[in-house]
């Protein structure tokens, strides 16, 4: 036997905390890693636990095996990547000066460097009743419960409580797989609202309400009761009190991070309420460390700490400590916040700040808007994308961008992910380069498309919301007369100007401010900048009516691709 | 009417010119803009030729329209964009002493600025004659005849010279859409050189020949003889000389820039042959500028001068051109090379240099493999994905990426490239951040990997080759016993150790050089580090045996996501 040169103990069992201790055994095989974990079934890949509940992934236990098939237990761990999971094992303190993890029962662990990787916990709704038909989603034991009772129709009707990432996952997964009535509760104006400004935010609320989903925003719950009969959630809204019955409620609100045993040891929080950690993982006691959920990352865009509980992260920052411990030079770097996900047919992803967040933040930001296709618009399979561009104007540095809609976004998402790590301005965004081909994208990428929109409006050719009124300003509709009669502006203030008769009739128009409008944005764009060389005040509507169909408007809803 | 300020005349009506052109209308409405085209037919979305010969594009006239379904004609510049486009009209020769440019029939048009969008033209095999069964495919004009042949059933059977891009597209088509039988002549050892080095190439091969294209490498063309009752193409491999019989031949070597009227001006041209120009965009003799595929680029990881000829960069530039002439400060920056296409059903991409390029531009290279899904490898519409990178050892820069397979590969290319366009190291694309869902990625983005794979290398852990001989190695087969038994490797030095057993059984292993084989390379990696710690050598299959599976080796093909 080689001597076991160090003792590390992590805890948590999780992506952060599993990922740390498997590499750490590849660079360090003298090393002595134990994990310890409180729960019995542990290496859960809960990101998939909706499309386990949806029956995507038909056998939930997929989620606890490598891409061989292998499960992922404590025999794995042991034999193939020389780790000691100690599951159903709950840490109880830590003893920092003795550098001594207490267990349950007595029993205490010696380290030389602990690993706290304690994760999150779902955040509660007010005055949350622990209840049978009350649920939370975030382990693999909180699905056996929820499918138990879709399955065995005592679950015909469900309140899902925050319209987050998890909370529209969830919508999707009871109303198309088990045709429960759905209805999701917001307190923000739209769905997604750490992701999404108002008009992506639209298009999530389509895509949820057109597929049955009872979409209420602006209602902040309050209270649940439950009875053996059912639920009952009762939530303030803008037109007062408000309650609905179900036969079951799931709060998915979020996550804060699991930070009591770190308190224990006197480790300091940040500003978050998350473990504070430096450029190496390290805490504020001496070693130890921390990684995944619990922990604070400080934000490319905004530079503020924040907490970004995605496995993604969770993954990568695991892996890293395990790089640090070992001796690597590597350090913490910032992130952008890219997430994204799937709702029904609608693809939506986001990086960086909203123009909310940003303003909320206190930079200046202003938003370009863009209704394109995902492919060469002449490819068969092209389908169109909603991108909002947010930037700082002046020094026209990108603040973040969002995506949603039928086609393909999460590309985007993932390209303009590495500008924002870089702080990118618009012209590095509008210069971007990518691998063109008709089937996977047009000969402009649309994220250029977008920064060219955003570099137009800072010279002068400003765009309105795709969600503005059209009823209180003169509206210059520019499209071919067949798409104005197909689905015509309804307003009594357009007057109707196809582009191609725009310089033979400008002369026409009254003096004054106009509105023009298209299809997506892009004729109305260039009548507007022409119109303003002539003396014309106008302004266009961004990303066009295409948008505001993609969004659910009845005016718009068409059969464009 | 408003004082014409400028005449600006451009010599070209395709992306870059048009695109030029109508920024230019745009940014300055008061000049005289004239757009000079020998074709009478323009405006044509090239790269999407070869969809509308496949039927996939069912109206090749959507090819000259916009996304609103308007065609790009000379009414519709003149009317929409504020450009005179003067159609088949030849430019004859530019008197650059006079701001002159020549037309054909003795007229001339004098500028003040002068811009070359001439484009570039296929280049042609060695005596190749011309003949009605001998075909290129570079314009509008060039698909009537093939679509005619097709249909009148005149072509049944089809030379394509060069596995290029375009060459790839044609043989897809004429064999899915025509039925008719497919040869594709390559000169190199694998199709798509230019943007593949061998073991990705291999599964563009067996993209093709999969689907009944008949693929010869390593023959290069030496005459092609064309009589009324058909073609005959003469080829040397080798094997020796060569010949195809069919009923037409489509020479598809790729396109060189045409540069006769830059030259008639005494414009310089670079090192390859294309116009040299400055950062402006600007060419050796005052008020001629030049963009699109006449002219030459700087590539962003060789720092070389380079040409190439893709729609993307011709858009992009042209609108720059526009944006200089303007007035405005932006440049002209290296680009990294993006391209991709559709073979069949499989989805190929690249970016920068391949290990081959490097290695003959004097950079030193090695390579890293990864086979991989596209999603969450529980997720069920999960598809596979093979990537090679390229990259320089000690610096760890990162020189190029490849990527094929029937998942999703277009993403990693443009993420890749946004790091390849910024002079990243594997630390840096090892770190990459993602919008991670399983519907859209694995949880650790595939490009993350493929860089964990390279910087292991770059620790000790070696890999070989995904397509290395298995015979003449002792061979180390970790995988489970089913998958060995589903798909044993066809070898004799095979000692079998499922890696669940490695750490009670690695010391009956013989001391020596072991090749660890798995499934993905996965598991061979860690095995390969794990024994090297034990006093073994032992380097692993880089990619595992699906790589092999994917690229067409029958011992592989299985059922596998």
């Amino acid at each position: 036997m080689q001597r076991v040169e160090k003792r590390v103990v992590i805890v948590g069992a999780s992506a952060a905390g599993l990922r740390c201790a498997a590499r750490l055994a590849r660079l360090e095989p003298t090393w002595e890693i134990t994990v310890i974990e409180a729960r019995s079934v542990f290496s859960v890949a809960a990101c998939g636990l909706p499309y386990a509940l949806s029956g995507d992934v038909p056998d939930p236990e997929a989620l606890r095996q490598t891409a061989d098939g292998t499960l992922r237990d404590v025999d794995y761990f042991a034999a193939v990547k020389g780790v000691t999971v100690r599951a159903g094992t709950p840490a109880a303190r830590i003893e920092a000066d003795h550098r001594r993890l207490r267990l349950g029962r007595g029993e205490t662990l010696e380290y030389d460097e602990l690993v706290l990787a304690t994760g999150a916990r779902p955040k509660p709704a007010p005055r949350q009743p622990e209840h049978p038909r009350v649920h939370t989603f975030h382990t693999f034991a909180d699905l056996e419960p929820l499918v138990a009772g879709l399955k065995g129709r005592r679950i015909g009707s469900v309140v899902v409580v925050g319209a987050g990432l998890c909370g529209c996952e969830l919508a999707e997964a009871f109303a198309v797989t088990w045709g429960a009535e759905v209805t999701l509760l917001e307190a923000a104006a739209h769905p997604l609202p750490m992701l999404l400004d108002a008009e992506v935010g639209a298009l999530a609320a389509h895509a949820l309400k057109e597929n049955d989903v009872e979409l209420r925003t602006g209602a902040r719950v309050d209270r649940i009761e439950a009875t053996e009969g059912g639920v009952t959630v009762h939530a303030n809204a803008a037109e007062g009190p408000t309650e609905v019955a179900a036969d079951a409620v799931v709060v998915a609100l979020g996550v804060a991070p699991a930070v009591e045993l770190a308190q224990s040891a006197g480790v300091e929080l940040g500003v978050t309420g998350g473990i504070a950690v430096d450029e190496r993982l390290h805490t504020s006691v001496p070693h130890i460390w921390a990684c995944g959920d619990c922990i604070e990352l400080v934000h490319a865009v905004s530079g503020c700490r924040c907490q970004l509980p995605l496995g993604s992260l969770a993954n990568r920052h695991g892996r890293l400590l395990a790089d640090i411990l070992a001796g690597g030079s590597e350090r913490l770097t910032p992130v952008a916040g890219a997430a994204g996900l799937k709702i029904f047919d609608t693809n939506v992803a986001a990086v960086g700040l909203t123009r909310a967040q940003a303003v909320a933040q206190g930079l200046p930001a202003r938003s370009a808007w863009l209704c394109g296709h995902d492919r060469a618009h002449y490819y068969p399979e092209a389908q169109e994308i909603a991108l909002q561009l947010v930037y700082e104007p002046g020094s026209e540095r990108i603040l973040g961008v969002q995506a949603a809609g039928p086609g393909e976004v999460h590309k985007r998402i993932d390209t303009a992910t590495q500008l924002l790590l870089r702080g990118a301005r618009l012209a590095d965004l509008a210069a971007i380069e990518h691998a063109y081909a008709p089937p996977y994208a047009p000969a402009i990428e649309p994220l250029a498309t977008l920064a060219m929109v955003a570099q137009n409006q800072e010279r002068g050719l400003d765009a309105v919301s795709p969600l503005s009124p059209l009823s209180n300003a003169r509206l210059l509709d520019v499209r071919h007369p067949h798409e104005s009669q197909a689905r015509p502006v309804p307003a009594n203030n357009v007057v109707l100007l196809p582009q191609a008769h725009l310089r033979e009739r400008a002369r026409d128009l009254d003096p004054g401010e106009w509105l023009v409008v298209c299809e997506r944005g892009t004729r109305a764009a260039e009548v507007a900048r022409w119109l303003s060389t002539r003396s014309l005040t106008a302004r266009y509507l961004g990303g066009g009516l295409r948008w505001r169909g993609l969004a659910g408007d009845p005016a718009f809803v068409g059969d464009e691709r």
